[in-house]
């Protein structure tokens, strides 16, 4: 049988329509697909194919790899099927790692819309690697979610595909800013998010304001970071390639470019942090250098955690809509779910600036 | 049939061993209640009990209160089943209310607990009350889990017999120092937190020391309070009952009270508050006063979340194991499932005091 590659004729399960009227010359008018054919090319039995889209573990290794990549060559589409769970629904939520404030907000959101659906969640986190492992995966397919849910995790062609050929939509809360493409996902303008912040530290007056922003291989660090270049250029301000930091998300990153860039004796009068943890961090270094916020510096943070409003000083923030997003994806996972179409499969909310008391007027 | 209430001689599903040798005379040798003889006796189908014990809503409410309350009065206990799933087995994490930093510390001690045991484990939030809605617990019943979790959630006789007769078990993550009778919890040593934060301010030289503890109506405040007043009895100091403030374990309670107490003439120079959030209520609330912390005042929290170590100035908090607390519980359930037997259904883990920078010696 002829591989088939194009996207629009993917076949399904025995019962879809035959093939197209059109077939391509070269590939003649293939059947589609059925578990039984997929069985009789691999030499295996209609069961135990039938295991393997089930995300059964009783498969020899080797077995399984050769009718994963058939399902993949004949795009092998297995019609939806209800899950096995008599009762509610389930997705799947799927995070790189749990940390803190952060994670919260967006269980927050993703809770809220699926209660209002009817439907459950299920909560893995996945040890911190970025590449969800096969095991997750495996027990994702077994339990037949109406969808999954992943942030700050990629899946990889082969585990896209492992969804996508039992019909089950992913959605990414794009938190990085690097949707993978073709997949729908929900993230925050966060270009926008850098102009604003650095935009409202220049018309204060500074003239010397530093970014710590996350790390440089993460698109959303990069995006936030031209911005801040972007609002400097609007304002006419030169940039002192010295002031433009890239470290981790978290405080520790705040706390330790904060330190190196306070003691320099042409230190900047202002600061925009990638995180509110790494604000945090950059009040720390401040604290611990005698230095006062916001008379002797301004902060920015980005986020607007909700604890940031109860810190002193109360921190001026982007925020950054996570649990909006995340009821967002959530939405939009579950209309997938259902078959109904969505009109965009790439949204971007809006970030706005949250002034609060860490930013003040340079005289200087 | 006669009603038994014995709880030694739950009768189970047709199979289990036949009556006790020793039969009570006036009940005579009863055989076990099974499915058959609950739908007899309730004038219904089998099938129709069966709907009732998998949670499934196509049941009228009449008839699915009936028969809830004769698998009640015979103590009907169902033999335990595989999940439906045919993949990885689940455990349902409640919680009554999502909150900040405060959840997600519980949220990984649970995922890391039932990860390691290759459970899944689907979360809920129930909107804020302490009583799980019906709907919950139906949605749990029908997926079969391994065994429910509950945060600050207490289950009615009547549902937690619902959990019994389908053979689920459950624990409670007793954060609020006041496990249900008989219900396997796992919570930590309030009144020893109350009494190390007041014996630390007290060494200090302190002796006007406020407490702005939870709601009076929750066990873990009265608990915490009691180990400030022995903690005074102990150092011999006498008690200003003015100074005993209760509220919401959150940041607005933390600032109202700390105004109101901060204002006063005869104002305190230490206030152990009862949780990180209202301690971070209180520090603000310094702060609008203009008042030092430490200088002016030292201020001890409770929880330890690791934002406190973050903020200014660094909080002198009680450790609370809130994941470690999780986790224990996580483990107790899953050997509950397994039909292991736990050496201890009511386990309390040791708070113990962080000192940072937010209390100093007082001189005054």
């Amino acid at each position: 049988m002829a591989a088939r590659t194009t996207r629009g004729d993917a076949p399904t399960e025995a019962g879809a329509p035959g093939a197209p009227a059109v077939a391509a010359a070269h590939a003649g008018p293939a059947a589609p697909a059925t578990i039984a054919s997929i069985a009789a090319e691999a030499g295996v039995s209609i069961p135990t194919v039938s295991k393997v889209l089930n995300g059964r573990p009783d498969v020899a290794p080797e077995t399984r790899s050769r009718i994963e990549e058939m399902l993949e060559r004949h795009q092998y589409r297995r019609r939806r099927q209800r899950p096995t769970s008599a009762g509610q629904p389930l997705i799947d939520l799927a995070f790189h790692e749990l940390d803190s404030a952060w994670s919260i907000e967006i269980i927050r959101g993703v809770e809220d819309a699926a209660a209002a659906a009817g439907v459950g969640v299920v909560l893995s986190e996945l040890g911190g690697v970025h590449r969800p492992p096969q095991e997750w995966l495996d027990a994702a397919l077994a339990r037949r979610p109406l969808g999954v849910l992943l942030v700050l995790s990629n899946l990889d062609a082969s585990q896209r595909h492992q969804l996508e050929s039992r019909s089950i939509p992913f959605v990414v809360v794009d938190t990085a800013g690097e949707p993978p493409e073709d997949v729908p996902t929900v993230g925050s303008n966060n270009w926008n998010g850098g102009l604003s912040a650095t935009r409202h530290l220049l018309a204060l007056g500074h003239r010397r304001v530093a970014v710590i922003s996350g790390p440089s291989d993460v698109l959303c660090s990069r995006a936030r970071v031209d911005g801040y270049r972007s609002a400097h250029d609007e304002a006419g301000v030169p940039l002192d390639p010295s002031l433009t930091r890239y470290g981790d998300f978290y405080v520790d990153g705040g706390y330790e470019h904060g330190l190196a860039l306070l003691s320099r004796p042409d230190r900047p009068s202002a600061i925009f942090a990638g995180s509110d943890m790494q604000a945090l961090g950059v009040l720390r270094a401040a604290r611990e250098l005698g230095l006062r916020v916001p008379e002797d510096l301004s902060v920015v943070g980005y986020d607007n955690l909700p604890l940031t409003e109860w810190i002193g000083p109360a921190l001026t923030t982007v925020n950054q809509p996570l649990k909006e997003m995340a009821g967002t994806a959530t939405r939009m996972l579950i209309s997938l779910a259902r078959g109904e179409s969505i009109p965009n499969r790439r949204i971007d909310l809006a970030t706005s600036l949250v002034v609060r008391e860490s930013t003040a007027r340079w005289e200087g």
